[in-house]
C-alpha cells in the first residue's frame, strides 16, 4: 500500500515535472516576427492588386514575392500610415498618433527646422518634434516613448535593425537604433535616404559633403558589384542565422532603403523595362520594386529552408504613398493612380500602403480584408504576437492591435476613426500637399487645410480617387467629422500652426463649421 | 405485286429526292471566312505568349481578345511573313513565294523605284514589279496573277475588303481592290499608310500635298472623333451585315491600317500607358494595339450575337516584323524582343507573326502548334476551307495550304524549307537590314546578304535571338541550307542585285560555299 502510494507519488510527480517541462517549452517558443518595412513605396507599386481590380502599375510591376506572401497570408486593402517617413516610423516605434508624438515632418540635423518650413510665406509652424523619438527623457524636442524593440529585446527576442533607422536626429540618442533595444544595427542612422545604392560607390561613403547621407557600417560590400537592398537582406540574414543557432526567437525590423530617391538602376532587373519603352527614371524605380521583392523572396525563402517559416510571422508594410512629385518620370500626381496624389499628400495617394501578413495557423492563405488599420497599430499588434501581456510604457499607445483582425477576420473597434495630422511643411506641392490634418470613419474621409480652413469631403468607397468634394452636398457628415476630427487633436493637444500676417493660431476644423 | 413495286419506288424516290435536297443544303453552306490581318504587328506585341514564356511586352500590351481568340483556337508559334507590307501582301492575294512574284519591296508610284534604291552607293537592285499585283495581263511590271479574293467571288462568296489594301501602284488596276475581285472597298487604295488615324482630322482628306495617304471612301466620318480601327470595323461589319441578310457566304478581309506609323494616341486607351510612364511614342503604340484588339472582340461579339460563329473561320495574321526603328519610342532593334531587330530585317524581328486561327468543330481550342508556316500558305488554306477544288490560277502556287495542321495537327509536309528574298534596298539600318535572301530548314536559318556575299547560320530553335552565328563551326549545315536556298532561287527565277563597280550580278549562295 505504502509502496504503491510512494510509486503513485513518484508518477504524479513525474508527470507534472513532465508537464512542467512541456509548459516551459511552449512558452518559450516564441514566435519570430519579421517587419519587412519598405521606403516610399505606394499603393499600386506592385504585382498584387490591392483594389477591386488591376491596374496598368499591377501589370507593370514585377513582385512575384509579394504574390507568393499575398497567396500564403491576408491581404489589407486599406492599410495607412502617415503622408511622409518620420511620423510613420516614430508612430510604429512608440504606437502613438503623430498628432501626439509631435515628430510630424521629416528628421534629419538637430534643433534644426529645414529651410521650407523657416521660409513659409504665410504659415509660422509650431515647435513640432524635430529631434524625433528619444528612449531617455530630457531630450529637447523629441518624443520621450519606449519603443518597440527594447520591448521585444526585454521578452527575450533577439532583435535585428537592417536597413533605414530614420528614428531620430543626428547627435540624439534616438539616431543610433541600438539605444532603441536592437541588438544588431546594420545600416541604420539618422538619414532617411541612401546617397548611393551601389556597392561599387560606397554606398556613397568618401563623397565630399555627402557623408550625412553615405550608408554606415556596410564596409565589406565597399567597391563590390551589389546593390543596397541585396547587401541589406544577407547581412540581415546573417543576424538571424545567429539568433536561430542560439535558439532565440528574434525580431527582424527589414527596412530597406529601397525604394527611395535616389532612383539607382538595379542592373539586375532595369533593362527589360527600358526594352519596353519605359521612361529611364521610371524604369529604374521599377527595378527598385523587383530588388525589394528579391529580398522579400530571400527571406521566405532562408525561412523554408531553416525550418522556420511555420513559427514566423511575416509582416509587410511601407511607410507612405509613392512619391510623385520630383525625381521621377512622366506625369506628377499620377503614379498611384487610381488614388489621387502621393508622398506627402494627406489623400490615399499619400497614405494608403501595400500591407500583407502571414501568420501560419492563425492567418487564413489567400484572405482578405478591407479593416482599416493605422501604422501606429504595429506597435501593440506585435507586442501581442510576442505575448508581451501589459506593456509598460511611458507613453501613451493609440495604436490599437490587428490580432483579432488576423485570427478572425473581426473589426478591431467598430466605428473606429484613423486621424492624420501634418501641421507642417513638406517641400514639394501638389494634390493635398501642405499643412492639414484629416480624420477617416467609415466609408468618408475629411479633409482640412490648415492655410486657408478649407474642407474636403470624399466618400472613399465609391470615389477612391478622391474627386468629387461632398463638402457642400453633405454639411452633416462635415460636421460629424469635424466634430471627431477636433475631439481628437484637442484631447492629444495636437500643434497647430499660425497664420504669419494675424500671429493667430488656426483654429480647429468644428469651429469653422460649428 | 406491281403497286407494291410502285410505292416502294415512290418510297425510293421521295427518300432520294429527301436526300438530294438535304445534300444541297450542305454544299451551300459555304462557312465564313475572316482574315483578321494587322499592319507592322510584331510576334511580341500582345499579351498573348507566343513564344514558351512570358516576356515583359506581354504584360505591357492589352489584346484580351486575342487571349479569347487563342483559347477557342490554334496559336501558331511560328507563323512567317516577308520584312515588308507589299511583299506580303502580294503573297497573300497569290499563293506566291516573293521570289517567285518580284514584288519584292514596298510599292507607291507607278513605274518609280524608291529614291533608297536608286541612290544606293554600292548595289544595282533589279527591275523588280514595282508596280505590284495586277489581276489584268500586259501591265508593265507588275505580276499577273489570279487573286485570292476572284476565286471567291466566284465560288459563290460576298468578299468584303476593309482598310489598308497596297496591293498595285497607283494608276494600276492592282490599286482598286474592286479590280482584284472584292464586292465592296472600303478605305482601301494604294497608299500603305494612312495620313492620319483620326475622324476629325477627315483621315489625312484636305491636307494639301498629302492626298497621297489620305484615307479614301470614309466620308461619313468626318470630323467625327473617331479613330480609323474603329470606323474600318464599323463599316466592315455593316458590309458583313449585308452578306448575312442574303444568306450568302461572306469573306472578310478586315486589313487594319493600325498599327503602321503614323502613330497616334487612341484616346481610349492612351492614358493609362503615359500614366506608366511609357514613351509617349510607345504608349500611342500600345493604345493602337489595344484598339486594333478592340476590334478583334467586336467582331467576334458580332459573330455571336448573330449567331455565325460556329460556321465562321477567323485568321489571325500580321504582314510583318514590328518597327523598330525611326518613329518608335525607346532604344531601337529592340521592340520585338526576344527577336532581334524588326520590320526590314531577315531575322526574326522582321518576319516572325502572331497568328491565331479558330475553326468551331475543326480545330482544337487552346491548342498550339510549332508548325512553320508562311504567308503565301494561306491562299490554298482559305482556298481549301472555301470549297473551290483545284483553283484555276494562271500563276504557279507556293504556298501550301495549312488545313491538315488545323485539324489534325499534322505537318503540312516534312521537312520543308521556307525561302525569304529581298534584293532592295527598305531604307533604315540595322541589324539584319539590307539586301538578303534566306532559308528556314529544320531548326537552322541560313542568312545570305548580297551586297558582300556574307552569310550567317543560326539555331533558331535555341538561339531565337540570332546571336550565335554558326557558320564558322558548323560549315556542313551552311552547304546544305546554301544548296537549298540556291536551289529555289533558281527554280524561281529570282531576281539578283549587281555591284555597282563591277556591274557583276551578286552570285547564288551555292557559287559562295561550294
Amino acid at each position: 500500500m505504502k509502496n504503491k502510494f510512494i510509486l503513485s507519488a513518484i508518477g504524479f510527480l513525474f508527470f507534472f515535472a513532465c508537464k512542467q517541462e512541456k509548459k516551459e517549452v511552449v512558452v518559450e517558443k516564441k514566435p519570430n516576427i519579421i517587419l519587412f518595412f519598405v521606403d516610399d513605396m505606394g499603393w499600386q507599386d506592385t504585382s498584387v492588386p490591392f483594389w477591386n481590380k488591376r491596374t496598368p502599375f499591377n501589370d507593370l510591376y514585377k513582385t512575384p514575392n509579394m504574390e507568393r506572401l499575398a497567396k500564403e497570408g491576408m491581404k489589407f486593402t486599406q492599410a495607412y500610415a502617415t503622408a511622409v517617413c518620420s511620423p510613420t516610423r516614430v508612430s510604429l516605434m512608440t504606437g502613438m498618433n503623430a498628432a501626439r508624438h509631435r515628430v510630424t515632418n521629416w528628421t534629419l540635423k538637430k534643433d534644426a527646422l529645414q529651410p521650407m518650413e523657416t521660409n513659409h510665406k504665410e504659415l509660422q509652424f509650431p515647435e513640432w518634434n524635430v529631434n524625433g523619438l528619444s528612449p531617455v527623457k530630457g531630450i529637447d524636442k523629441a518624443v520621450y516613448a519606449t519603443p518597440l524593440p527594447q520591448l521585444l529585446q526585454e521578452a527575450g527576442y533577439y532583435t535585428i535593425h537592417s536597413g533605414k533607422a530614420h528614428f531620430g536626429a543626428i547627435g540624439t540618442p534616438g539616431a543610433n537604433p541600438i539605444n532603441l533595444g536592437f541588438d544588431v544595427n546594420i545600416a541604420g542612422h539618422a538619414a532617411g535616404a541612401p546617397e548611393s545604392y551601389l556597392g561599387t560607390e560606397n554606398f556613397g561613403n568618401g563623397k565630399n559633403g555627402k557623408e550625412v547621407w553615405a550608408v554606415p557600417g556596410l564596409e565589406k560590400y565597399h567597391g563590390k558589384d551589389i546593390f543596397l537592398t541585396e547587401a541589406l537582406t544577407q547581412e540581415a540574414l546573417l543576424s538571424v542565422d545567429n539568433a536561430v543557432k542560439a535558439e532565440q526567437p528574434f525580431f527582424l525590423y527589414m527596412a530597406h532603403y529601397a525604394i527611395h530617391t535616389p532612383l539607382y538602376g538595379d542592373d539586375r532587373y532595369v533593362q527589360k523595362y527600358l526594352d519596353i519603352g519605359l521612361d529611364p527614371k521610371e524604369a529604374k524605380y521599377a527595378s527598385m520594386i523587383e530588388g525589394m521583392d528579391k529580398s522579400l523572396g530571400d527571406i521566405m525563402n532562408y525561412l523554408d529552408d531553416n525550418k522556420l517559416s511555420d513559427n514566423t510571422i511575416l509582416l509587410f508594410m511601407s511607410d507612405n504613398g509613392g512619391l510623385s512629385v520630383h525625381g521621377r518620370g512622366g506625369k506628377p500626381n499620377t503614379h498611384n493612380k487610381p488614388l489621387n496624389s502621393g508622398k506627402g499628400s494627406v489623400y490615399e495617394g499619400g497614405i494608403r500602403e501595400p500591407m500583407l501578413v502571414k501568420w501560419p495557423e492563425k492567418v487564413q492563405p489567400n484572405s482578405v480584408t478591407d479593416e482599416k488599420v493605422i501604422i501606429e497599430d504595429f506597435y501593440p499588434t506585435i507586442l501581442e504576437i510576442a505575448g508581451v501581456e501589459s506593456p509598460k510604457t511611458v507613453q501613451t499607445v493609440d495604436g490599437i492591435s490587428f490580432v483579432s483582425v488576423l485570427n478572425n477576420k473581426k473589426a478591431i473597434v467598430k466605428n473606429r476613426p484613423l486621424f492624420w495630422h501634418y501641421p507642417n511643411e513638406w517641400g514639394p506641392s501638389g494634390p493635398g500637399i501642405g499643412a492639414s490634418s484629416a480624420v477617416r470613419f467609415g466609408d468618408y474621409k475629411l479633409v482640412y487645410y490648415h492655410l486657408d480652413s478649407r474642407m474636403e469631403l470624399f466618400n472613399i468607397k465609391e470615389d477612391i480617387g478622391e474627386v468629387t468634394n461632398l463638402v457642400e452636398s453633405n454639411t452633416d457628415k462635415v460636421k460629424e467629422l469635424a466634430k471627431i476630427l477636433s475631439d481628437h487633436l484637442r484631447k492629444v493637444d495636437a500643434q497647430m500652426p499660425s497664420l504669419k500676417k494675424t500671429g493667430i493660431k488656426v483654429a480647429l476644423p468644428d469651429a469653422i463649421v460649428p
